[in-house]
């Protein structure tokens, strides 16, 4: 099979087993607090790329692990996930309305719904740890790091306080790897910590192979925010232009921020070439968000 | 020593102790997401009443656990609490501007920086339970089910969905469990599920006494938000009536409500007396709660 079919094939096959997982994971509307399960199930289910379960799967192949087990650290990245763009789709933070080609959940359901959904899928994040994965300390404790203050809820916070001010490229790269990269860090590690124990170099590897490409899909965000639609991206484009928001292209412009993607992959490939044949799904994934149109 | 002198003295030594702790777990100010940080540190540290520390700090003494354990559960509690209170008092929300005597957190940093605050407190309440209990899962998955929605998440979006509308006591009462009660009971049986394994006659027990007192602090509430002042409250006072909020004194009266408080107390004194001495501070405790004046 033609490489780049076989692998449309297995990320086809791990975005409907996650999307099940999750299914099976929410909360059932009916009975009491029903919007708040429906909204629950509005913000997680049917959609996106689901970029981090991915990660999570190959990064479970990668240290030959229970697939069983994995579905719960897909899941769990999934809807930390999900929770973060229901809360940033939030009139004070973004006040975004479209989202994934649909309304926003707090356009759906009303912003204090939107609210607890959003807190009750971080909830069910670390429920689905602790309950799907056993000995679930180490996941539970990872998890939480990547979403907290020292991870994406810093991130965004640092981007809140940029807004308007000119960051120099460095501070550009901090605010990502927290915002957007300490997650994808994080669905990788998860993945791989359901499976063998990875030594030292290993695991140092997997961290540089998960920086860049974490890095590598805010650089192709920004490049797709300038270069997209709104048909093609399901959301607003050019919303970071109008809301001065600095990013790669405003900072180094259209070119350099091409390159930069195409040196990221690289990075990425060399930082997983020690693993073989085991980290092929990995490799496909930093190929296949270098070169993503949406 | 008087038997009230010696709770005081206990209670206000774990209150101190809770709040050293929170200290050392809640990430400093310095460097980068500064605003995030002294947010959550505003909305954690140097106040409240400490009920749900103490109820875990008497759970753990019921079960003979190891004290520098329970403070992660006291600790990661109050943190559920503290994140709730955050979201709660926002505009889309209860709209609140005054909390403990002080403006909200949203008043004093801003709605963006309240919002990711309280979601950073909900990471940070995971992450010390998993790096500070031994064998975190099930503490872990009771706390997510104590928060979610099938919790105090779930609890608050029924309380949403009523707003003016008039809810028959049982209905009031469910609400209540979820919304106050389940993180209450999640304290107590977090605290004793750091200790000796206990069976499931004294698991239940336990459930009775946190059922009675979780409900208790609520009727407690409501008779206050109409006997109290904004002084002695630290908060607003009368809010329930303004927003039509169906409580305890609207459905059966003052006086209705304040024998509910009292039979709800003999309740947890029953379920208590199975336990014989150990039980010291949760008995304490319920008498306290029945009895507070703010």
């Amino acid at each position: 099979m033609d490489p780049d079919v076989a692998f449309a094939v297995w990320s086809g096959e791990r975005a409907r087993r996650v999307e099940s997982v999750l299914e099976r994971l929410l909360p059932p509307s009916a009975g009491s607090a029903d919007m708040l399960c429906d909204a629950m199930r509005y913000a997680v289910l049917g959609g996106g790329k689901r970029v981090r379960a991915l990660l999570a799967y190959a990064g479970g192949e990668l240290a030959s692990a229970d697939p069983v087990v994995v579905d719960c650290a897909a899941a769990a990245v999934e809807l930390i996930h999900g929770y973060s763009l229901v809360h940033d789709d939030l009139p004070c933070m973004d006040d975004d309305v479209l989202r994934r080609g649909n309304p926003t959940c707090h356009v759906a359901f009303g912003e204090a719904i939107a609210l607890l959904a959003g807190d009750a899928l971080q909830s069910l994040a670390f429920e689905t740890l602790a309950t799907g994965i056993p000995n679930p300390g180490a996941h539970v404790a990872l998890l939480a790091r990547a979403s907290g203050a020292s991870g994406m809820a810093g991130g965004q916070a640092i981007d809140l306080e940029s807004l308007g001010k000119k960051l120099a490229l460095p501070e550009l790269e901090r605010m990502h790897g927290l915002k957007t990269g300490a997650l994808i860090r994080a669905a990788v590690r998860l993945g791989a910590a359901c499976g063998r124990p990875l030594n030292a170099d290993e695991n140092d590897a997997l961290d540089r192979y998960a920086s860049a490409i974490g890095l590598g899909f805010q650089v192709v965000d920004d490049v797709l925010d300038v270069e997209g639609t709104a048909q093609s991206l399901g959301k607003t484009a050019g919303k970071d232009a109008v809301q001065r928001k600095p990013t790669y292209v405003s900072l180094t412009g259209l070119a350099a921020a091409r390159e930069r993607i195409d040196a990221l992959r690289r990075e990425a490939r060399v930082a997983l070439s020690a693993f073989g044949p085991a980290a092929r799904r990995l490799l496909e994934i930093s190929d296949w968000i270098a070169q993503r149109k949406h």
